[in-house]
């Protein structure tokens, strides 16, 4: 009989090493089943006693960067999204990017008059039926959860705004509901108490279907932060000129030498962007 | 003509200094005219083209020290509550002896069932009218104020508990007022959206009547943090056996050999208790 092996969460619990949730995330990154199958196999080879799902991530990214570099980049994506930080600015436009992928109208840090005092709405989505006001809680670690406070929050600011008609986008309308956007997780008392009061929340797997890895992978879009050929600084002097995806990039080419890169990096960075952008 | 002084305030702006709002602040905690105006006069003389509040602040109360230890323990009130910091769960104790002392009878840090989830309130204070669900903002910084997230938040809270009944104090009651109180300032806009949702917010200085200073005036409540006799660390090891004011330490002299202090140290101690006690 094997022994057990033990997965180290970031929440500091464990449980018991289960296969065919790392293969499932694997294979839901676009591996095939072969592939997902080959990397699994060999992680659960190498494991210790306990091993921290950090530690088997990276690995898995190891193994996956050595076969396909666009599937590697997409199971990456929760750390990609990470590197956006520290501030929170850049994954508010990835949001209103992502709606404007969707067909909304969008603007970003909007200040509105509500019935009792004015609040900033990070991102305003707007299409035929919806008026959508977004708090966007960006964390710079996985481990922190958005709490029943932010929930509560925004709750009581869309009380404060609701009943009013704004003119946004050449119309005029009342919005018709409050979300909560994080990087990370909400806690469970977070989610219970959003459902029951109405307040849309979407998370990294929250809720099951149309949460934020959906959403990316809908929309194909891909943070500018996933390009292994950007140096950390690189990418830093990007987000600060807008460039916020890959596509932003690639239809703005030559800001690599406006941030001072040259030729050769130039092109092997676009070549990667090209490649990352095209499934 | 002399030149201008200017004061620089916590908040980085700056303001020309005036003499009354010092001498005002003097005889406020109860420093004699002729006392408030000689330091104000010392003061003024000594003033430096900029000076910080907090400069200020310190020379006022090292002038005062010197004449009169009760008057000067009462100036610092408010550096005072800060040294009950880091955790804010001094400062919630003292507001909830500030209640009892106004013969409500209290509860600290409880866990209650909302219409959507559970909420921890940290301070509960009932009378007979009244059922009061506070939220209690310790900040370690006087320049943090407590902002309209917060105010926010503690409303939606308190609309999530306002339907159902509790069984608290031996009797079955509906909560009847939410507040926040604060150990430093409300941004304006907080002040504003709390006035027109009806939430109480109680400050350092807001309301105008019935703030924080005027509580602890009326109560007569002293937090051991104003005794100079006690060190640092022997104030710590107080507040985690539970001694709050001075009031407490009268009432249990035996603490100070339980904390490992000696016969002369904690008479000086217990000395000065009681001459802080006794205004």
């Amino acid at each position: 009989m094997t022994e057990i092996r033990l997965v180290l969460k970031a929440d500091g619990t464990t449980e018991p090493f289960d296969s065919s949730k790392l293969k499932n995330s694997l294979t839901k990154s676009d591996a095939s089943d072969v592939l997902a199958n080959e990397i699994t196999a060999k992680i659960e080879k190498n494991l210790k006693k306990v091993t921290s799902t950090d530690e088997i991530y990276k690995t898995a990214y190891k193994l996956l960067k050595k076969t396909k570099n666009k599937t590697a980049a997409r199971y990456s994506m929760k750390r990609t999204i990470l590197d956006m930080g520290p501030t929170g600015f850049p994954f508010e436009k990835f949001v209103a990017k992502i709606f404007a992928e969707k067909k909304y109208k969008t603007m970003v840090g909007i200040m509105l008059d509500g019935f009792c005092t004015d609040h900033e709405i990070d991102v305003i989505a707007e299409d035929e039926d919806d008026l959508l006001f977004c708090e966007v809680k960006f964390h710079n670690d996985l481990k922190t959860k958005t709490d029943t406070r932010v929930a509560l929050y925004v709750k009581a600011r869309f009380d404060d705004l609701k009943e009013k008609e704004y003119d946004l986008f050449d119309k005029r309308m009342k919005p018709t509901k409050g979300i909560v956007i994080t990087n990370t997780g909400f806690t469970t008392s977070a989610e219970k108490y959003a459902k029951c009061v109405g307040l849309g929340m979407i998370s990294w797997d929250y809720p099951k279907k149309g949460n934020l890895y959906d959403l990316i992978a809908e929309t194909k879009l891909q943070p500018i932060t996933s390009l292994t050929t950007l140096s950390k600084n690189d990418k830093k002097r990007l987000i600060e000129e807008g460039i916020i995806v890959c596509r932003d990039l690639l239809s703005n080419k030559q800001i690599l030498s406006t941030i001072g890169l040259g030729k050769n990096k130039s092109n092997k960075i676009l070549t990667e962007a090209k490649e990352v952008c095209s499934y």
